[in-house]
């Protein structure tokens, strides 16, 4: 919970009666490695910070059954289908955890009551929400105008810590090529 | 303004006190068709709502120096480039009018004092950054897994009105495909 107050404190200042009743909106949970947070076709109940492992936000596509990396989820960071939590409608993805993994998560009646409790919350989710609609334009851009290569190389500088941590072919389908070409990619790299 | 005012109203409730004050903050503006808004290496000095006409944003590609197309921005949303008007920092990206265009404006400051004044503005950017970012997910989810065609199909459903206004070779880039695959594909459509 900690690394959550922590998170938050570094864009809002909670009151000290704020700080008493937050804890009491949210609950533990752990994913073994391999284990859904959330499957499709399912409503994601729970908006999900991740304290500690890893997950995979991915979509099945229908045409060739292959599985499409949609985001990655470290601790620090959010795990959640926000159309499906916020609409209450059946989710697209599948949210897996990589690694055991250990959560905080809230649910949809419990994050408006948050909000109406605690308004600095609302400054919070809309200051994270901007990162992260600057972060998703970047990637837009960048897989539209960038080579392989480059995406590669954008994707190694600003998050080295995830290339060490996932897969290769997980990074691959993130990056919108296919596990060869990033190999390939990599030993020119080495080479 | 009423279209901003409309558009607010749909996500959050504004007291009288709050529409009184409301309008102060924002200052009317008009663009030429191919009057720039912003050009890339300036600092994005106004959040920006669309009353009438339509706008590009775009980046030129370093390598191909070829115009890449990030967003379109028609009347009732947003054309802004948020990190560069949250962070005050240079923008990346040109934003120029399709159409003559009306539009009104907040600076950064009277942003932040307009949240100050009227926490339920908090509220409504929330609101409609969660939209935004479920569409950017869509999108990038779209580019990696569907084919142009497929990609192409989504866009006519999803936004119709942008097909019927937006010329072709811009949609093109929109989509990350060429004109000439664009017009192949249309042509097919029609046959």
């Amino acid at each position: 919970m900690q690394l959550l107050l922590d998170n938050i404190s570094k864009q809002v200042h909670l009151t000290a009666e704020a700080l008493e009743i937050f804890p009491t909106y949210w609950k533990k949970d752990k994913l073994k490695k391999g284990q859904y947070l959330l499957q499709s076709g399912q409503i994601c109940r729970y908006d999900t910070f991740v304290l500690k492992g890893s997950l995979k936000a991915s979509i099945t596509n229908q045409s060739t059954h292959k599985e499409e990396i949609v985001f990655f989820a470290l601790e620090d960071w959010w795990a959640t289908d926000l159309n499906s939590f916020h609409q209450q409608t059946p989710s697209f993805l599948n949210i897996q955890a990589l690694e055991d993994t250990e959560v905080v998560k809230i649910s949809n009646s419990g994050f408006e009551r948050l909000l109406e409790q605690i308004p600095a919350m609302e400054r919070y989710f809309r200051l994270i929400l901007q990162s992260h609609t600057a972060a998703l334009t970047r990637r837009v851009y960048h897989r539209n105008a960038l080579s392989a290569r480059e995406r590669y190389e954008s994707f190694l500088s600003q998050y080295p810590h995830l290339n060490a941590r996932i897969p290769q072919y997980l990074i691959a389908s993130y990056l919108g090529m296919s596990a060869e070409m990033l190999s390939k990619i990599r030993s020119d790299f080495r080479s």
